[in-house]
């Protein structure tokens, strides 16, 4: 997606350890217009899917995963960080290792928002080592739902996650893929 | 706004301790076409303000905030609840104590993001004791943004927040105001 490309290498910020920053438009401001592209591009490229429920993890998926749903006219789910007190009742729930934070933590989404009759279309903002993404992934097969595929923002070419769940034959869409980046010149090459 | 109201009477769940569950609909699943007329109805309330951000608190606030910026052509800024290793350099922070959660947090938003130049409305799904709204109103203040206003979907008007912000001149719009409910019988009574 080319729009996104050039934004991530004009707003972009190439930080040490892998880390790029992008919350200048994507995860702690938000340009809306640029989502709501997004939002429209997973729409083309899960279109024939029969997408019932966009399905991401609080909460930079968050705001992605609205524009989706509104492209395919389909309700959002959000799997969240850690049980809280307003929500009762049966969830599903898995395990997510943070690299970023350097720990591991529980999702879980209620058992009332997802079924074997669901069609589910992952979004998230990034994809590294995958972690996030087989949380999720775990807590469809818990719903007996279907997994369409996984819509990713920016995905780090040169961690592993990508390629380990396309190996497994799952549909990884990333809108860019980023192959390589250095801190020193925030030079950020992007895999055709 | 009849329209959410009749959805919280159709599937909002009244439970005991004050807890009114709508995350059918708003904060856990999210029914996206809602989102979009509650975006539409705080532009109608807040269109004269000038407002240039729009600003809220992950995670549940962050779908209304995307929604609302839409409406109203600008980015949105969502306050973080803790200090990660992506966001470097400087933040303005304000600390919220969660009634849900029972403990008090730290909420932050680069400097880079929040400034004197900007015209800031908040939004947010819940009002109750007004603690999420102090600490985003402190936020604003140490950046010298000017706070247009706060838009809420549910305020619940039995708790003190509503009417102590409001007594400080602060131009609080709640899209639907309970003024009780009942977990015996589920009843909500709203405020006309």
């Amino acid at each position: 997606m080319e729009l996104l490309k050039e934004r991530i290498r004009k707003d972009g910020k190439v930080k040490d350890g892998n880390v790029l920053k992008v919350d200048s438009f994507l995860n702690h401001q938000i340009d809306v217009k640029l989502l709501e592209e997004i939002g429209k591009e997973f729409k083309r490229l899960f279109g024939n899917e029969e997408v019932t429920k966009v399905l991401t993890i609080e909460a930079s998926g968050i705001g992605i995963a609205v524009e989706t749903a509104r492209a395919f006219g389909v309700p959002v789910v959000f799997a969240k960080k850690s049980k809280t007190k307003n929500i009762a009742g049966e969830v599903y729930t898995s395990k997510v290792m943070s690299y970023t934070h350097g720990r591991e933590y529980d999702i879980i989404v209620s058992k009332d928002f997802l079924g074997p009759e669901d069609r589910v279309l992952i979004v998230d903002d990034f994809l590294a080592n995958g972690a996030a993404l087989e949380g999720l992934i775990q807590l469809i097969k818990d719903a007996g739902a279907t997994l369409c595929g996984c819509g990713i923002v920016i995905e780090k070419g040169f961690q592993p996650g990508g390629e380990e769940l396309r190996k497994r034959g799952i549909n990884i869409q990333s809108l860019a893929i980023v192959d390589s980046m250095d801190p020193a010149t925030g030079e950020i090459c992007f895999r055709d």
